[in-house]
């Protein structure tokens, strides 16, 4: 029981998200937890400002110790619970390099898709500029097709192994090849990349047009920790919206 | 002797510097290197391009793991050399929770400073909305607040100790207070957002309207890694500009 963490959290934060996915990994379950929403206007209450002074969500801490930035939340998890739950940081040091190169460049993905979906709420029908979309668009489709490519080659070494490793790669032919970012085990970079490639696809992005990251999405989304978490509201409206789907 | 690495970057880079700093500290030396320059588009060359596809700098890689993003190769060369150099994550549970809220909430501070900065090289005089940068600069002023806020509460600590450890307050009051982000001593949170702060007061931040900030941009100005790695160019024109002179 983690009776001594507090998180206030907002549904269908990708931020939020990362960190219900990191306790859950980590079996801490039973903490003080309060599902609020930014449509009214809660993210700016006392109680949310007492622990991030920015007025944001996540709000989280645990004892005095306040982590409220996703990503500190996350690797700070895993460092004081190693032994516990899940294991997210792999030993090897190619998957070690790749799991948090994958890690940052997230979020220079999640910024992308922020952008875009947040334009329009920002910015009224008349004062919005059509070459602004145009240019946010294509920058996220690039960024989409990278980590399409990530995707395809992961894939693809899961499956067949690396070439100098001919037991793995018997091993691995054998077996289901595993979506996950950086090779043969789920880590903090799927804890912290999956919420923004669900976002995505909730937003709208063709599941055809974006084969291996259809794959990664549909595949993990399955995963328990993904599943216990998934954001009660696009259960509600599991269409989403349709702002990405000229990506 | 550290031939099996590879970094390319531009001088006065915040992302590039961090890199810079990390592998002096953990006395990483004699790496192949080659300083590039993006106003002359280097970036975008195929040699870059090879390790880092978005055609950006840093591009860094140990023997053949890529390591781009500035913050995964801070965290890998701090794994992967943890006995080696400078160790930079500390083993107390608060620092180190601290050290990881600083480090994320300094992409933040960089995000901001860096839209400011830039500005007026996007968007030519003509097209430039005196309200975006208002809006921008009350941005970043809020900010620099909140780590001028930081930074007094952790020199306070670093003086007089923490309340409930009467001895920690004993011995630290006979120290000299050290100004680091998040407590005794210097770490990955210093790596990763020192050369935002130096950026702050290069480009004008007047150093009397934030003493505490000012402080720990001083005291680190001498500090063995940092000092050996400081932007060249900040050197031949140490004045900077003023972009940030009403912050």
């Amino acid at each position: 029981m983690a009776k001594n963490m507090t998180l206030l959290w907002h549904s269908g934060s990708a931020p939020c998200w990362r960190v219900l996915i990191a306790l859950e990994e980590k079996n801490l379950r039973g903490y003080n937890q309060q599902r609020l929403s930014i449509y009214k206007m809660q993210h700016r209450s006392q109680e949310v400002l007492e622990i991030n002074p920015r007025g944001q969500l996540p709000a989280f801490k645990h004892g005095n110790l306040i982590l409220n930035e996703s990503y500190a939340a996350c690797f700070y998890l895993e460092s004081q619970f190693r032994k516990q739950g899940n294991k997210l940081m792999p030993d090897c040091p190619a998957e070690l390099a790749m799991m948090y190169q994958r890690m940052f460049e997230g979020i220079t993905l999640y910024h992308k898709i922020r952008c875009l979906i947040y334009y329009p709420r920002k910015n009224p029908e008349d004062e919005q500029e059509n070459n602004a979309v145009r240019i946010m668009e294509k920058a996220l489709r690039e960024e989409v097709n990278l980590w399409e490519g990530y995707l395809k080659k992961v894939m693809k070494m899961n499956t067949f192994g690396y070439e100098d490793q001919f037991v793995l790669t018997l091993t691995s032919a054998l077996q289901e090849p595993k979506p996950f970012l950086t090779g043969q085990t789920f880590s903090l970079s799927d804890v912290t990349v999956y919420p923004a490639m669900a976002l995505l696809f909730y937003a709208g992005l063709p599941l055809e047009r974006y084969p291996k990251l259809g794959e990664y999405y549909t595949h993990l989304k399955g995963w328990p920790s993904i599943k216990t978490t998934w954001p009660q509201n696009w259960l509600k409206n599991p269409e989403g919206h349709h702002l990405l789907k000229h990506i």
